[in-house]
C-alpha cells in the first residue's frame, strides 16, 4: 500500500522488510508483524513500521502497540491520511457538508465470514455518511442489507479502487445499481465505498478527471 | 489552527490573508470567505486555501468548492489529516481495535443552540467509537444524552485540548465524571472528545507524556 516514491525516502542503509499481507490470509501474519516488531527492537535496532493510510483506524496499530507495550519497548505514533480522507478528496466527494451530513461513520467492510453481523439499523440514518474500508467482497451484502433495513434504494453509492494512486477508479450508482455496476467494470482491491447524498457533490466536485 | 513552521514553509513573496475564525462567529465569515476565493481567484491569483486537518471533514471545504465551481474556477485538494487521527495518535487511543470496536463515528459536537437534536439513539451501540469535534460546550449535555439513552455511565472518555501541539492535555474519565473533570482543569478550544472502550487502551499506550 505504500508507493514507491515514498519506499525511496527510506534511508539507504535500512534494512526494508515486507510484511504486505493477503487479504484473505490475515491473522497469522498480524501476530507474526507484532512479534518482529518485538525481536527486531529487542535486538536494539530501531524499527519503523510503516503502513498506508492512518494507524489508529483499521490499521491494526493498537494491537502492535500493546504488545510493544508489554515488552517494555518505547515508541513513538505518527498519525496519517486515512483512506477515506484521501479517496473522498481525490474523489471529489466531502464526507461531511453543512446541507447533507453532519456525521460520518467509518466500518470494517471486511465481514466476519460473509455474515451480517453489522448493526444495519444504526447504519440508515439520514444525514449521515458511510464510509465501509474494505468491502468490495461484501458490497452486494451491504446493499442489500442496508436496503432491507430502511434505506432508499435511490441512496448514492460511490466505490473508489486504488483511491489516490495514478490507477484511481471511481464507479457511482445508487444502493440498488451499485453492485452491477462494480461487476461489469474492472475493479480491484483495495477499494473503499462511500454512502450517502453528498456523494452527489461529485457531479460538481470531481476535480481529477 | 495551522502552527507557525507550517505557516513559515508558504512562499515568501505570497501574500497571507488571516480568515481565521472565532467559534461563536460562523455564518457571515464563512459566506465571506467562500466569496473571496472566487474574487481572488477570478483577479488572476493562485490561491491556496489552507486549513487545519482535513478540508472534507467538518472542514466546509464541500461548500468552499461548490462555489468554485459554480464560478468556473478549477480548483484542487489536498487531504489532511483530520483532527481525530492527530489527536488519537497524540494521545495513544487507537480508534478501532478488533477487541474494542469495529467502526468509528465523528460528529460535529457543535451542536445548534444548543439543543439535542442528535440521533442519540444510534450512538449507544457498542463496539463502536465516538469522535465529537468542537464539543467543549457540548460537553455536559453530551454525556447526559448518552447516559439518558442507555450508555454506560462508566463508558471511557477522553478529552483532547490542542491536540498534536506542544500544549495538548488530555483529561479521562467516565460519561459521569468528565464534565466535572473538565470543569476543574485549565482546558480551552480546540477539543476533541473520544468516547468509547479504546480510550482505556490509553494507559498502555499514552507514549508522550
Amino acid at each position: 500500500l505504500v508507493s514507491k516514491p515514498v519506499l525511496d525516502m527510506v534511508r539507504a542503509d535500512a534494512e526494508k522488510i515486507d510484511v504486505g499481507k493477503q487479504r484473505c490470509n490475515h491473522t497469522l501474519p498480524q501476530q507474526k508483524i507484532n512479534d518482529m516488531l518485538v525481536t527486531l527492537a529487542k535486538q536494539g535496532k530501531r524499527v519503523l513500521r510503516l503502513k498506508g493510510g492512518d494507524p489508529f483506524i483499521f490499521g491494526r496499530g493498537g494491537e502492535e502497540l500493546d504488545q510493544l507495550a508489554e515488552a517494555g519497548i518505547p515508541f513513538q505514533v505518527v498519525p496519517g491520511i486515512t483512506a477515506a480522507s484521501g479517496c473522498a478528496s481525490y474523489a471529489g466527494i466531502p464526507l461531511t457538508h453543512r446541507d447533507y451530513s453532519q456525521s460520518v461513520k467509518f466500518i470494517t467492510g471486511h465481514l466476519k465470514n460473509n455474515t451480517c453481523e453489522l448493526p444495519w439499523d444504526e447504519f440508515v440514518h439520514l444525514n449521515q455518511t458511510l464510509v465501509f474500508y474494505m468491502g468490495l467482497t461484501g458490497l452486494p451484502l451491504i446493499s442489500e442489507q442496508l436496503i432491507q433495513h430502511g434505506m432508499s434504494v435511490d441512496m448514492p453509492v460511490a466505490l473508489i479502487s486504488k483511491g489516490t494512486t495514478p490507477e484511481q477508479k471511481v464507479v457511482t450508482g445508487t444502493l440498488m445499481t451499485i453492485s452491477g455496476l462494480v461487476a461489469s467494470a474492472d475493479i480491484s482491491a483495495p477499494t473503499l465505498i462511500i454512502i450517502g447524498e453528498v456523494v452527489k457533490l461529485r457531479e460538481k466536485l470531481n476535480w481529477l478527471e
